[in-house]
């Protein structure tokens, strides 16, 4: 039977190895594959809400470490939790603050109980351990909430990635007693590095506690990508059929076709808010580097096959004009137009999975989707 | 007979020497008075151009001084035109590029021909004059040009000012001439620094000259507020009864109403977004600065009288969190309200002129738009 209750996830699809499936949360069913928008410190940069929706965005991201510093989760609480403080009535994942602890905070301390570390912001000293990440996260109001980690750099030895899921493992059992709010599902992640058998370990222990999805983390932290697509191929198999399989912090568009082709179901990434930023445009056939010379003069549209407001009423030449002259409208219409470009991409996903045109959906855009501005 | 050719301007109602007045050009007609959106570099900073039309905007200023800097009015006519350039299909005014010259550029060199200057981005030499003016303007495709004046600092003497008003004249005599365009409006503008008679002198020298609209320059340029609003009292009433009448550069909200009740039209100001940008912000109880400790846990919308996007979807605690974290998205809403806030009170203005009811809208606005949140 399968029910729409929330935390269901239903396979409507499924094309070779990529799936095409439905989340039920408590604000609203999920379609997957399925990019969700980073929304760091309670916004997706230079985005509003109403253009969230606008671009078809699913899921907005929050982030435990960040809110915890500023505003802290009491105000948000107080405000009515982080879908009303932000504006968003959509799905919100939170992560588990795990990863910025290791990224952005110095000082840490990592104990079995959890870490101790000092903010980025001011050198305040802070205590995150599994009970108290989910408990923020909860105060958040979070539909998807994320097991408290330990994240590894890369490279790391067999010992340290042995120690890292073992206590990656001990960590999600207190994750998951710590929780108390039903309308919140806890997804566990798995770690194990880049070593095969230990990936395959960690994704073992992980899913032998019963949860309504399951991440790998600890990808995109600094390994060869060829190194990474290996291992999606061979590890995805080996994560639950009937559960949603989510990647953290990936990727490029080409990055989100081999993983879906893998067998994996939801996305997040900082990429197309942050290279917009800098000028970089994803289009359908290739990146642009909108601040070249070249485009000084262009009349047509940063791509001529997207459909977005940006696309829609803009000049190459105006966008080029507007990064050069460091206007915030130049944030606001290239994090736009990428975010719309990676929603696209999703929902051409979807539909190829379930016409079972996935194989040719998937080699045309290894073709078109690596491609960039020095080589046409 | 009051026809609707372009350039023609009816006054539809007046009340006191408040004005209703309607102007046509050639992307549409203006509903006076009227607050124009400052969109210095063919954007107005952190608004799209479908924002600024939700909002009522009836008019955008375009900088000819930075226009022709970055990037040229060459490129600009190559793609269509300022309007098409920046995606706005409503009135554009440009100014002459002389007051950026006198504020921005180094190194001026002021000859009877024109003004040789250094631009603040490269430091290249340039070379303006009342021909080079109105042939860029020409260029840009503007609806509404402003004459080419030589703007004066304050406080300056007598002879500066005569020798200012007069040099100001001639280059509007050749400005006049250079106009070929029959779709542009030329507003010629007076100046007479802060001496009443030779204001009014240049007032008088200034239309002589049978032109579409005037325009008052020199003022908020350092002086006492007091003093302007006395002087605009006492000069408004000599510029023509059927012509627009644009005070350039200003101002706050209470500046606004005052000017209007002197009998003035037109008014742009880059005040409302740069102090968004700043956190200060607008509401029909007086000024706000988001960033104060006092609005940390407020869950009250920023002005529970205003119907704008920010008003209507976030709380001031959610404002004061964005601007603490820099996110663009403050700058955005803030600039968003800000605007809102001009052009509503430009709406109920006229609004209240139409009705017979200036003076009390007026004596309201007073009384509520100097107040702060200092003192409650």
């Amino acid at each position: 039977m399968t029910g729409s209750h929330i935390g269901s996830f239903q396979l409507i699809a499924q094309d070779h190895q990529a799936r095409r499936g439905r989340l039920v949360t408590a604000h609203g069913t999920i379609e997957t594959p399925v990019f969700m928008a980073v929304g760091t410190k309670a916004t997706v940069k230079a985005m509003s809400p109403h253009e969230l929706k606008m671009i078809g965005t699913q899921v907005v991201l929050g982030n435990t470490y960040h809110l915890h510093l500023r505003p802290g989760e009491d105000i948000i609480a107080h405000l009515g939790g982080l879908h009303r403080f932000m504006g968003w009535d959509g799905p919100i994942l939170t992560d588990s603050g795990g990863f910025q602890v290791f990224s952005l905070a110095s000082l840490r301390s990592i104990t079995e109980e959890g870490v101790e570390f000092r903010s980025h912001i001011d050198g305040a000293k802070y205590f995150l351990s599994p009970e108290i990440s989910m408990n923020i996260q909860m105060k958040l109001g979070s539909d998807i909430i994320m097991a408290f980690d330990e994240c590894l750099p890369y490279p790391a030895t067999e010992q340290q990635i042995k120690q890292n899921m073992e206590l990656t493992f001990r960590w999600l059992l207190r994750s998951q007693k710590a929780m108390t709010r039903p309308e919140s599902l806890l997804f566990g992640i798995a770690q194990g590095g880049m070593d095969y058998g230990l990936r395959v370990k960690s994704i073992e222990q992980i899913c032998s506690i019963d949860l309504p999805g399951y991440a790998l983390g600890g990808f995109s932290v600094g390994e060869p990508i060829s190194l990474m697509y290996h291992l999606l191929y061979r590890v995805a198999p080996v994560m639950p059929q009937h559960k949603p399989r989510y990647l953290m912090g990936v990727g490029t568009p080409l990055d989100l076709i081999i993983a879906i082709d893998a067998g994996l179901d939801m996305f997040d990434c900082v990429m197309p808010t942050r290279v917009a930023r800098n000028g970089t445009l994803f289009t359908w056939k290739g990146r642009i580097s909108i601040k070249k010379e070249r485009y000084r003069n262009d009349p047509q549209p940063l791509d001529p096959d997207c459909a977005c407001y940006t696309c829609r009423h803009f000049s190459r030449a105006y966008l080029r004009h507007l990064f050069l002259s460091n206007e915030i409208l130049s944030a606001r219409l290239n994090s736009y137009h990428n975010l719309y470009f990676y929603m696209d991409l999703m929902r051409q996903a979807r539909a190829a999975i379930e016409e079972g045109r996935w194989a040719t959906f998937r080699d045309h855009c290894r073709l078109t989707l690596t491609k960039n501005d020095e080589n046409g």
